[in-house]
């Protein structure tokens, strides 16, 4: 069996490289070939690393299929030279500044920017703050200061409520903390005390049986916990839960914790 | 004194929005201009929601300045119901489609793929299970499992271990151990004895006393840990150990969380 050679695909940036591979793999998941091989070339912010940069492409640009090239780099001096290379150049910053230009009656810097940096102090600090609260408030460890969470995700045991609760802290500053849902909650129909005085921050996670098994499963083999008969319980508990309380909730077993996140931030209407 | 009605910008997005605001806001920071009443709409799936968002925009663009709609969304017929509206369309995905479609020699499939959805489920999982180590192992909360780090994150309190540690873990899917390092760890010229085995995947973070005497001093105000004179300490000893056993490092004071884990998957060669 003969193999075609991969072709090579590089993601460029003069930050942290995260908004050139996600657009630059969006991109590419629009077509139906998959023969890549990807690399990532972060902090590219001199005209000299630029030059390198070329170099490597065209050297396998003169060996093999000619690389694709996503680039955010967003100095015009790193730009000019990286679209002098011999790979095919998708420059996501370059292409639309033109547009913008035009829009705002202002010419672009070309200096960069820092999209993935500190920022706004006020706001990157906040973030971090939130990062804090969440691991402070993980798995309920800490009812005391719940007043102070934006949203409280509540769900019966490996539905999502951590990384979610993270990647809400990480991403958005939004501070979230989480309530474990166990079989005495639903010996009785109310919600359990500690929500109670904040019902309307609760936002629940459910899943479905045969998914969360087999999560709990690779945590517990052959348990109780994990059967699919107590899972369903609790599944079946929890939403009843989340309705009869009026509570907004989504199914984590086929959404990703990005789009929980998302979700969460538009149906509770939080400001991130 | 008048106020100029702000300029609205749209991110819009078949999925969560993210890569839209990100690449948006770096595109609006190369303007001198922040004039600008930002709103987010994620999950734009169908065409009667992208027409409704496009009545939305058409209503600001009759009474206001221009809107600015930046857009990911990559279904064909979702993109040409944005492209007509009254808003300055910067389309992030279908201004470069044509490019790679030559490059590539097959059509884009117009059908929206998920660039933080499930994707790749098990490099998913591997992402959940890196969260789910990080958890475990903050704050060197458990040390029996560092074999199993792909990093180990080294510093004195405060410095951002544990925020970039999960920041690699929920964007990256690395497995990342944190170890505080403490006075007692400066006592000797050694390495702390769990670290011992583990020099190899060691980075270390650090900070500038001023910088980290005012982060301490918010957690626990005028008391000597976070007192001037015993950050200059740390940060010293903790240097000057780095140093002695090679183990790469970074100032965490003026750069993100995304920064830093830009910056290690790159010193340490992990895979991500």
């Amino acid at each position: 069996m003969t193999t075609a050679a991969l072709r090579p695909v590089y993601f460029l940036s003069d930050s942290t490289g995260i908004t050139a591979e996600t657009l630059g793999n969006t991109l590419l998941t629009q077509f139906p070939v998959d023969n890549f091989d990807r690399v990532t070339i972060p902090f590219i912010t001199t005209a000299e690393q630029a030059r390198s940069v070329v170099r490597t492409i065209d050297g396998l640009a003169a060996t093999g299929p000619q690389p694709l090239v996503f680039s955010t780099a967003v100095s015009s001096e790193i730009r000019q030279i990286l679209a002098g290379c011999k790979g095919v150049i998708v420059d996501l910053i370059g292409t639309h500044v033109g547009v913008l230009e035009q829009a705002l009656g202002a010419p672009a810097s070309g200096e960069p920017g820092r999209a993935h940096g500190l920022g706004n102090a006020a706001r990157y600090q906040s973030r971090m703050a939130a990062v804090e609260y969440a691991m402070e408030h993980d798995d309920g460890q800490s009812l005391r200061a719940l007043e102070k969470a934006q949203v409280i995700l509540v769900a019966p045991s490996r539905c999502g409520k951590t990384p979610t609760t993270m990647y809400l802290a990480l991403q958005h500053g939004i501070f979230a903390a989480n309530f474990p849902l166990v079989d005495e909650d639903f010996q009785h129909d109310g919600l359990p005390k500690p929500l109670r005085p904040f019902v309307s921050k609760c936002f629940g996670l459910s899943s479905n049986p045969l998914r969360l098994s087999q999560i709990r499963t690779e945590r517990r083999p052959s348990s109780p916990y994990a059967s699919l008969r107590q899972c369903g319980f609790e599944l079946r508990s929890a939403e009843q839960l989340y309705v009869s309380h009026r509570i907004p909730y989504l199914n984590s077993a086929t959404v990703s914790v990005e789009e929980m996140a998302a979700t969460i931030l538009q149906r509770m209407n939080l400001k991130h």
